[in-house]
């Protein structure tokens, strides 16, 4: 008996939710408009996908998508799960990606549809996983336990490596224990990444050098050409660097995969573009099942947002997400060191260690709210210390800015109710 | 005065669709959510985005993405034209991707943005387009002029490579000049792509052989892994295949990317996963830009549907799809061959043709409408051939009907209105 995948699927419809989801299972095993000579039931049997249960939910009255004229609600939705064999996959991701959750958002007749579950099989563990994850991470940066705070470089656009490197010494000489290029800093004509990590690298060794403390150091290496990115990784690893930034939407599974496979680096995934594929909730992918299919091909740190970030998100959204990448998909080494990230100046840390189980594995990310501290960006980082200890000592935020003069200047700028 | 990259967002807000216009341009060179003091005048006027026109559009009283409780009527509509420097990106596509296409989506106080017009400038003609295009599928398919008729194997799934072989030389004998795998065909347990590469090439050899024509077979190469993929293309090419069928959201810009460098292989674009991209009107891409893309990193043959298609897509978008495609770039050369396909039988030739500008410069693709036909799969391509012919000569289907027994027998199992 072969092992099954399983895809959960949101599916809203003005038809049968029943019959759709039948529909789905059948258009992508078989997948033609009619009847064909060659299609017997025995081969059916083998290789068809299975209906595995059909879960009514809620009617809405307006559909996820806007529909023709004449298509009226209600529209009726299901969460639907489909158990497709493995044997008929593989567990190659671009096939999973193809058969499971590409083809089925072209069928006819989904008002909408979101894929809310994946569970994979075991053969699935074949797949490389995070190098450095939460422990390897730790490790780089010499933080054995606690929160990794952490910076980016301010303004993203517009420095040049010199003036980067300044600001890198300015953080390093802040404290942090990790720093990043803006994901938007890849190789542009004013900074080229060879001599942004010329600059840069002196810096991090020097600070090492004086004070035993190796920051980390991700550059933004991404390049739609492998080969490309893999110089970049390999500069980068020259010149003794240890993190890089991966926009992995952008250089897209094969590009990721390429990297993985030789990579030296601690891999920090950004994900922009991946709004676009889960900020409706009725069409696309809730974060769980994406998050599973990077970790899986190897992602190190992931961004995922945090309380009251600067974007659209809900906070509901991130605590979930905080949930997604701290379970183990196959073993706890596959877990990526969740980076909480956008808007964070430390006032955050409070109702982040609440909402995710008390748990300190994490990066805390601040830019704005490092770089705009009112009494500086050293201020900055020593607010955000402060607040994760008072928040991990159980006092509130009040107590913590009574406390501590930087917090206070902080929180009186950005944390006023 | 550095070149600008164009791109023009179909913005809906609640707010004023001017200041969204201003905040993605400054977020997306700038960003961050406080004032910064490395961030001067100058380096704005060298670094920033900025808005070039912003044209209202009509409101909506529904947004496109569900609000919070509170977010009420009319979203402004507007659409937006943004330059961005391309000092400040450069000619990668990830780049591209990260800074024009990927952040955009997460802004807060968007009720819906969509792509819908990407400018380059000349400096991304550095990209290599693609390898054969519409002429070098003409030459390798031996088809001079006319539409390339192809066909599928079918069914898609389940098929040992000995069957499919089969499938093949019915199809070569029936007389088409290309065929494909099913796009969820990639390297399954029970027809893995060594073995049906070795199973089907000798056919196609065997059919050049008695009557000087080879046929095209694209074989599903695609494998989230480059190098992978890139052993499938040697196997394939080892063997004296021609053609492949690339997955390219699955493999994402790297992997395509890798390929395309390395390529001996015509490289037939299947986009699943593209309607999740699309299909909300009020979200995400454009296919124009999106082919755009596609067609810098070097798809040769690009799959768009057509008239009367299985899936949601409507005639119009097809139409708009194949104008897209059929538009230079940079030069005719990067034109890939428009592949018309999806429920495909002959019948659609005379609007498509209609519709189309009369172009014959296109592959269609029939699957069931081939292998479904009463009469048997070569009455279906013979059909198809009469069915171009007649609307290529002006006549109306009915006319096409009248004259030709199979192109008749299909009319009437799939034609009559």
């Amino acid at each position: 008996m072969t092992q099954m995948i399983r895809v959960t699927y949101l599916i809203e419809t003005p038809d049968d939710p029943q019959a759709v989801a039948a529909r789905i299972a059948a258009d992508q095993s078989t997948g033609t408009f009619t009847d064909l000579p060659g299609e017997t039931p025995a081969l059916r049997a083998r290789h068809a996908a299975r209906v595995e249960s059909v879960t009514p939910l809620d009617d809405h009255a307006l559909p996820a998508i806007p529909q023709a004229q004449g298509v009226t609600g209600p529209f009726y939705r299901a969460s639907a799960t489909i158990a497709y064999p493995l044997d008929s996959i593989g567990t190659d991701i671009a096939a999973l990606m193809t058969v499971t959750l590409g083809g089925v958002f072209a069928m006819r007749g989904l008002s909408g549809i979101r894929v809310t579950g994946l569970d994979l099989p075991a053969a699935f563990a074949c797949h490389p996983g995070p190098q450095f994850g939460i422990d390897g991470s730790r490790r780089l940066m010499g933080v054995p336990q606690g929160p990794m705070i952490a910076s980016i470089i301010k303004p993203s656009l517009g420095l040049s490596p010199q003036d980067t490197a300044e600001v890198v010494r300015m953080l390093c000489d802040a404290g942090v224990d990790f720093i990043k290029d803006d994901e938007k800093m890849m190789s542009p004509a004013y900074s080229p990444l060879e001599d942004r990590v010329r600059a840069v690298m002196p810096v991090i060794r020097d600070h090492a050098e004086r004070t035993g403390k190796t920051v980390m150091y991700a550059f933004g290496i991404s390049a739609a050409d492998p080969d490309l990115m893999m110089r970049n990784h390999d500069h980068v690893l020259r010149h003794g660097g240890n993190a890089a930034v991966i926009n992995i939407n952008s250089v897209g599974h094969g590009g990721f995969s390429f990297l993985r496979k030789r990579s030296q680096l601690c891999l920090h995934a950004h994900r922009n573009g991946w709004d676009l594929l889960t900020r409706h909730q009725g069409l696309g992918y809730d974060f769980g099942p994406y998050q599973q299919i990077w970790r899986l091909l190897g992602v190190d740190q992931f961004q995922i947002n945090g309380i009251g970030a600067k974007y659209w998100e809900p906070d509901d959204s991130f605590v979930q997400s905080f949930a997604d990448v701290s379970r183990p998909i196959f073993s706890p080494a596959d877990r990526p060191l969740p980076v909480v990230c956008s808007g964070q100046w430390g006032g955050q840390a409070f109702e982040t260690r609440r909402r995710t189980g008390q748990s300190l594995d994490l990066m805390y990310l601040g830019g704005g709210g490092i770089h705009g501290h009112p009494n500086g960006p050293a201020a900055g980082i020593r607010a955000i210390r402060h607040a994760w200890r008072a928040a991990a000592a159980g006092l509130t935020i009040q107590q913590a800015a009574a406390e501590h003069p930087d917090f206070r200047a902080a929180y009186e700028k950005w944390g006023r109710p």
